[in-house]
């Protein structure tokens, strides 16, 4: 999915959701076995009850990774369920030397076939560029990120700046807003309009509303640009809003809040 | 393998050398079917012929997810035939929010069981603290890479230091000499000394022999500590060294070149 073909869908959709399928086998409803298969099928019941109110889905590889050679097979399987008609996201957080950067990419653009990958810039240029170099997919560069340990290297001063915004700026130069997002996470609101100097026109990637507190309010507010530019992610609180029989339908309801909050946004 | 055994096995075999296994099935010898299943009886012939000579084998997760949900069955195959004989290094570079980075470590030393795991440190402490609570397993923290865009942040010049030297001292608070090592490219010798006075107890798993260039003399005489404390990685070097019939004879007279040169500095 390219630039354009993404703002269209969230113009049509009046949402920038996107929902974390960060399924953990141990927490599935009563009524789905623990394995592989159960969290293929749990999926398939989360996708179909937040298709209509999402624009992106972004998949987690730890959870599925540790499920095995199974819980690959589940990612693919998964990836194929959605389709076409959403952004695709593998939380992937990868990055390694040139040739080796060269395989992740193909191992997520030309294999899983998903849009985009997440990335994390600590070994700079050659462990990026190789994942910019495929046609039509995105990379998304960890920027500030939503946790606590955001503090202990993102935010170290580097040269009068925080290292993230040496990461947004240098990062910017190797790529556009064509192929190229960054993770900024909810709960750094304060940063937002700085960050958003920085990169005025990229699309952001927003982990962090939800189970970890993030508002959306706020970096709607703070981070909005003239094609919206942001894909606002939420996990735990959709999947695991209900964890009875009606899971499904209390998480198309909790993403229908989100999108109609967005909408008010738009 | 904890770390007594692990210095006991140097000690013994007179070897730090690590083979790294980034098998790329389109450069397997002609005999082998550009498969998973090539790529798996290819890594068996290379484990068979270097076993005697390496210390630890890393396998470069890169190259087993771009054959998809097969790729991660003949990684989990690869680790099985390994044994426990060896050190296993995951070379991963992983690193996510606190439950994330939980599944993650689920996956490479419950599920895939190996012994350790290479980790991004960008964001900080809540993303390496899960891999460090797993007993008798190891983080391999990024330090300084052997790679060019090593410059572009690593380098970066942070409150008077280096980012990779806060790295360095930071990481070493959240973990101990026994479960924590880090990855320093064999490419920056000159950064060795300085490096072993941050960390003079550490393993330090050193990439960039070979292919890339980095010198074994020069490593061994600045970075070994009483204990050795170096893990040497070659991967293509080894593993390509011919592309005929012979592979396997090459990769066992490289590799043990190799050991005869480390048993000269232990």
């Amino acid at each position: 999915m390219n630039r354009a073909q993404l703002i269209q869908t969230i113009r049509e959709k009046r949402s920038y959701l996107c929902v974390g399928l960060d399924t953990d086998p141990h927490l599935l409803p009563a009524s789905f076995q623990r394995t592989p298969e159960g969290v293929l099928r749990f999926n398939q019941s989360i996708i179909d009850a937040t298709s209509s109110t999402c624009v992106a889905y972004k998949i987690n590889t730890a959870f599925y990774e540790s499920l095995g050679a199974q819980g690959w097979a589940v990612m693919e399987q998964t990836v194929q369920y959605i389709g076409n008609s959403h952004f695709i996201i593998a939380d992937a957080k990868r990055g390694d030397i040139g040739n080796t950067s060269h395989q992740y990419a193909t191992a997520f653009f030309s294999q899983l076939k998903v849009d985009s990958i997440t990335v994390s810039p600590y070994m700079g240029e050659d462990s990026i560029k190789p994942f910019l170099s495929f046609p039509d997919k995105w990379t998304i560069v960890l920027g500030l990120t939503s946790n606590n340990g955001a503090a202990d290297f993102e935010l170290l001063n580097c040269e009068g700046a925080p290292l993230y915004e040496h990461v947004l700026r240098k990062v910017s130069s190797w790529g556009s807003p064509d192929n190229l997002m960054f993770v900024v996470g909810a709960t750094q609101a304060d940063s937002f309009t700085s960050i958003r100097s920085i990169c005025p026109n990229h699309f952001l990637l927003v982990p962090g509303i939800g189970a970890q507190g993030g508002s959306l309010r706020d970096i709607s507010q703070k981070a909005m640009n003239k094609d919206v530019g942001l894909l606002v992610n939420v996990s735990r609180a959709i999947l695991y809003a209900s964890s009875d029989a009606d899971f499904a339908e209390v998480a198309a309801r909790e993403a229908g809040k989100y999108q109609a909050e967005m909408a008010t946004y738009l």
